[in-house]
């Protein structure tokens, strides 16, 4: 039987990701958000939605960029504590003793100890009530050489290796339960396991 | 060593979401979607994206509502099935005998065998190169008692229960290498376990 909670903001799975900006100084700050996703392939664009009185949102909106830094499991502790306080009172890069790294295309930093990172120019902002969604176009995307997949398809992008989700070891968040999560095992290939069932495509 | 690898649609973790509409002739349909996330929480709103092309985005334009429904990993099967297939063809819940449900408060249906349920109203409407993105405020969220946590606080949210990330075991997408995975286990409470580094806050 199903049972309705009214008009909740609960939905599975959602992601832990580490947003990095730039201060109106030019310091480096960093804000753990789990709104936000994917919302375009061409241009790639990854969208992020943040309330207007955090220290992020006015970085955003003065530089125009933010970078999307994946954390793993190992780092777990550093990426709730860079949810619970904000660069106006604290310097989270040195009170956790991770690394800004200086963009390539961006104004904005990334996080050295984090496996990936992704470079976004804001070219759209969305307001909805209390959170405004910026939408970053994907100026480039890094990703730390040892999560690579070790069966390297040069085929595939004609990347060298792909990112591999195990090794990566990214991180979910579990609204209302209150919890992280982490990701777990294979459960066969996209694009092809449906085939099994009958029916046009 | 950091690999950069241009600009790349590429990050994880992406969820993997059932969008449920009504077409033309008030058929349901479905359709597999990862690029989405939640955007807001006063008003309570979910974004995903689609292409143009797709039948769904026509069913979302005319009936201003969609639904989004997670999927367990019991049925992977079915739901790469419903995202390599289009409606156009095919009766979707016909082929996968998946059972479509009237919703409470739109006009889009949700799926029955699927925990969670969440009923979304067409507020906005974004265009980003060759996808739109499409924001739905939350009108319900349902979930199936049988994946509520035990330990039920009815503190929270006034809510009989919690969806357990753990019984639900939603999918994710991990592009690029074209698989799905499930979620794995509990890395520690959220707004706690970064108590412990040093800071203000």
């Amino acid at each position: 039987m199903k049972i309705s909670f009214g008009a909740k903001v609960l939905v599975y799975p959602i992601p832990v990701w580490v947003v990095g900006t730039y201060d109106n100084e030019g310091k480096p700050n960093m804000m753990t958000i789990s709104y936000g996703g994917i919302c375009s392939f061409t241009p790639p664009c990854v969208a992020v939605s943040l309330r207007k009185n955090t220290h992020t949102y006015g970085n955003i909106v003065k530089h125009k960029a933010f970078t999307v830094n994946v954390p793993s499991e190992a780092h777990a502790r550093e990426t709730d504590y860079i949810g619970i306080t904000s660069g106006r009172n604290v310097d989270k890069f040195a009170a956790t003793g991770l690394t800004p790294v200086r963009s390539k295309f961006v104004d904005a930093p990334t996080v050295m100890e984090f496996p990936l990172n992704v470079e976004c120019r804001l070219i759209r902002t969305v307001e909805i009530g209390e959170h405004t969604l910026f939408i970053g176009e994907i100026m480039d995307f890094k990703a730390e050489e040892s999560v690579l997949s070790e069966d390297r398809d040069e085929s595939i992008l004609g990347m060298e290796g792909i990112p591999d989700i195990e090794k990566v070891k990214p991180i979910l968040y579990v609204p209302q339960m209150g919890t992280y999560h982490g990701i777990g095992g294979n459960l066969g290939r996209a694009h092809s396991i449906g085939k099994t069932i009958r029916g046009e495509r």
